[in-house]
């Protein structure tokens, strides 16, 4: 895949943790990103149960690991990831991963590591003292990465500095044994950003109780939409009102689907010529638009031995390109001379 | 073996890295508590090949391990540790204890480990900045002595506080998800004891170049020991020396077998009755009786067909107890569930 790959499609790595559901700030977040550049890479999709130890590893959270691994593929489908494109594994199905860890966890400093701050800031929200795993997170990702020779990796801010750990590792590694593997690159969108919560107070997170579902039924919507904060000081519809920073119409933006609608409401808004019902209202039947063929595609895969199918067969995939790569390591790295 | 094992005979995991010969001071060290205790305990020896990358990770060390991993091997059958008792083991040749340290990862923190004196000091011996590998020497450490359920593992004061990292994980994991481990005890011999080198200034080591090898010869041991300083004040054989701290001494209470001709020199040597040469001519003879059976065991099993035939047999009858492990170990965490 690497040497001599130049007429080959590039690898793209993406995943994540199977903590939970993904909701619509996940999609915004990084899934839109990842839906539009499965075309354009072959795109391989990690559920990284490995990773979830270090944070949670109790006996029930590893037990609910595996409904939440067919969630994350479920909702990886959902927001429009193709399954015919794209290879989904389940980290501990591979143990040749453990292998490449142990394998690289000599090229890198625990003062390297000591320096992302992310590391602290997962340890403090889990409310735990550093746990050793958590130090190593960035090089078990780097073995992720590169045991299927990725070349790129989409990732948000907080990821970015893991990443830049992936890079480092893959350079020490060809440079003191030998070309083994491509060095990755970052690639972010433009729109790869953190969509705000209903209630407007952070970014959309299920533990603040603040999130739409990708699969949140029109009355669903309405509920919601209904008790987000407009601008405060806009007691009467009459009274102008801002549009800046203002919740529905950040929404509107990123969601309404008709631009001349948004635009007219929001001249009205400023003017004072509209109600916050009628934006709203017009918010939740644009909402029901763009989630409409999310629960379409949920419906359709929404089927627990697919979903397993998918998962293992993908895995039995990916294992063979991980076996091969270590084979590789091992033999660069003089194990077999 | 754990479970309802009353009657089984303990098993008990010694071993060492790939990284050179053992000499004397290996023997008097360590390795002649193994062989005392290898008719008590069903013998497991760790050939750590993985630990050797903590400090040495260039592709010569690597390549190099092959040869000394079989030159340890030899070595201890030389001190007499009994291949029809006891099972050797490549670390690199069992996968699944790289599983088994992954899962252990997230049970100790990074502050518990920075608190192991003897990680700081491999560092600084081997001039590098801390990698993550190093600091997570005990957990694969407990990794090799768990996948094996051993019961004890005889160690040296260095290895004291690795041993007690290897505890408190078993006691986390049993108390955490089941119980699956026995809880290993350390144990040493009064004898377990650092063996000055042939110069007197510190422990015997290669890197100093004061060692008997166990296969010196005689004429290398005359070589040796007639270098060896004695009571620096006693310049004339007939002025009475010191026999406390004096080297020869040492030697000769460790060595010789004749104790009546120990007592004798000593008796002389502190009237000033006897010169330093009849006192090393004697040391020789008794150093040569000594290791003469080394010597013969040496050579009785020289043979490299035969010791790698004797570790790729122990690798597969380890790995089999190792792979029932971790699938006992991945059903009482929830993986199975």
């Amino acid at each position: 895949m690497y040497k001599g790959s130049e007429i080959m499609t590039k690898i793209m790595l993406t995943g994540d943790r199977p903590t939970g559901k993904y909701h619509l700030g996940h999609y915004i977040g990084s899934l839109k990103n990842r839906v539009e550049l499965q075309d354009e890479y072959e795109s391989i999709f990690i559920v990284a149960d490995l990773h979830m130890l270090t944070t949670k590893n109790n006996r029930e959270d590893i037990i609910k690991s595996k409904e939440n691994a067919r969630q994350l593929v479920l909702g990886a489908l959902a927001c429009g990831i193709d399954p015919n494109k794209a290879t989904f594994y389940l980290q501990s199905l591979i143990p040749e991963i453990n292998e490449i860890y142990t394998l690289f966890q000599s090229l890198i400093s625990v003062s390297r590591l000591e320096r992302v701050p992310s590391l602290k800031e997962m340890a403090k929200d889990a409310d735990i003292e550093m746990p050793y795993a958590l130090l190593g997170y960035p090089i078990l990702q780097a073995a992720d990465i590169l045991c299927v020779k990725a070349d790129v990796v989409p990732v948000g801010k907080d990821n970015l500095s893991h990443v830049e750990i992936t890079r480092e590792i893959a350079m020490k590694f060809n440079k003191k044994y030998g070309e083994v593997f491509p060095i990755p690159k970052s690639v972010s969108s433009d729109e790869c950003t953190n969509l705000p919560g209903i209630d407007g107070k952070g970014k959309m997170s299920k533990s603040a109780g603040n999130v739409i579902n990708l699969t949140d039924t029109k009355e669903d919507l309405r509920k919601k939409v209904m008790k987000m904060p407009t601008d405060p000081n806009r007691i009467r519809p009459d009274i102008p009102g801002k549009i800046e920073d203002n919740l529905i119409f950040v929404y509107h933006d990123l969601f309404n689907d008709n631009k001349a609608e948004v635009k007219e409401l929001k001249e009205r808004y400023q003017k004072g010529t509209v109600g916050d019902v009628e934006v709203k209202e017009r918010l939740i039947n644009a909402l029901d638009r763009f989630l409409t063929p999310f629960r379409e595609r949920y419906n359709k895969y929404n089927d627990n031995e697919y979903l397993d199918k998918l998962i293992i067969e993908g895995s039995k995939k990916v294992r063979k390109i991980v076996q091969k790569t270590l084979e590789e390591m091992k033999e660069a790295m003089g194990f077999y001379s």
